[in-house]
């Protein structure tokens, strides 16, 4: 059993509403070491495949994105959910549908870190209905920089954004991949 | 000259309205091998207080605050700004004022992830008026959790948050500490 699907057994919780609890390694308390250990995997997925950045979204996807970054030794560049004051106008943006918060928010990335010239690794904690990840892709391709693929720590593969987005010709790798789960019966992966 | 300070100094902007912008590498777009560097500074500092655990708080807290983990070998726990429809209810609250974003907003946490049995690391990325570390060592205090101390990325030492705090007794490490800035003439380091 890989070190992911380990984890989600051992300190995952499934709670009422499809959700996955794992606040307890990498969602509001985070497991370092554990984290830098499991995303080895991504490298070993997408090294040779000349990786310049890695994008993720704030603030789940941040420390799952810099742990990769470790192992590749490139940049992370983190799409940020609303404008602040000290960012430049200049900024490619899209627009994502949260279910968790049942809301829809603009996502925006500073033009200046993201260009043609980069080749992209999009890495994300988790991937359900692919709506965050989609969005992730647009701005991508609004930079016009090269997309690489996707790296996730836990995809809920029976939502089926996952099988949507490959199906368009996307990699995605994830360290777990949920084919079945719930309070009765516990987690099945694929 | 120190790694933060040269860092700062070759790729951080003075914007108009006392604004350091320092997303090329710390906020937006992080350097993470830099970064990783950069705090081993941190464990220097703090090796021998045993620290259990390092909190900060999202977003832009994290990524500095993972990268100290890593020589810790400690988890990080995440103070949020919103509460989540999968937090737990039983979480530890404080009111932070962002002088950014011009409003006052709730940080919680969940009271599993701090307790009295912790001795906490505090790690963010910036430290100006100090209102967001004062928020933090509010929610360490209210788990009865002991506070070792403050590991900060860049201190403006000017703006006089860091002097008060210290003068209550809390110990305080900064990458680089800011004892003047203006568009004209630059930065000053303590």
């Amino acid at each position: 059993m890989r070190a992911m699907e380990e984890k989600i057994l051992s300190a995952g919780k499934i709670l009422p509403g499809d959700i996955l609890k794992v606040d307890s390694f990498l969602n509001q308390q985070i497991d370092a070491d554990f984290l830098f250990g499991a995303t080895e995997e991504f490298y070993r997925a997408f090294a040779g495949c000349g990786v310049t950045k890695i994008l993720t979204i704030e603030a789940s996807g941040i420390a799952v994105a810099f742990a990769a970054a470790l192992h590749f030794h490139v940049p992370v560049v983190f799409a940020k959910k609303a404008k602040t004051a000290n960012m430049s106008k200049d900024v490619y943006c899209s627009k994502v549908e949260s279910y968790t918060h049942g809301c829809t928010y603009d996502v925006t990335i500073s033009k200046e870190y993201l260009s043609e010239n980069d080749r992209i690794l999009i890495v994300d904690d988790f991937l359900a209905r692919g709506s965050a990840l989609g969005c992730l892709i647009d701005l991508v391709g609004q930079a016009g920089a090269g997309l690489v693929g996707c790296a996730i720590a836990i995809e809920k593969q029976y939502q089926g954004g996952g099988e949507e987005l490959r199906a368009k010709g996307v990699r995605i790798e994830s360290l777990a991949k949920i084919a079945a789960m719930n309070e009765k019966d516990g987690i099945r992966f694929c």
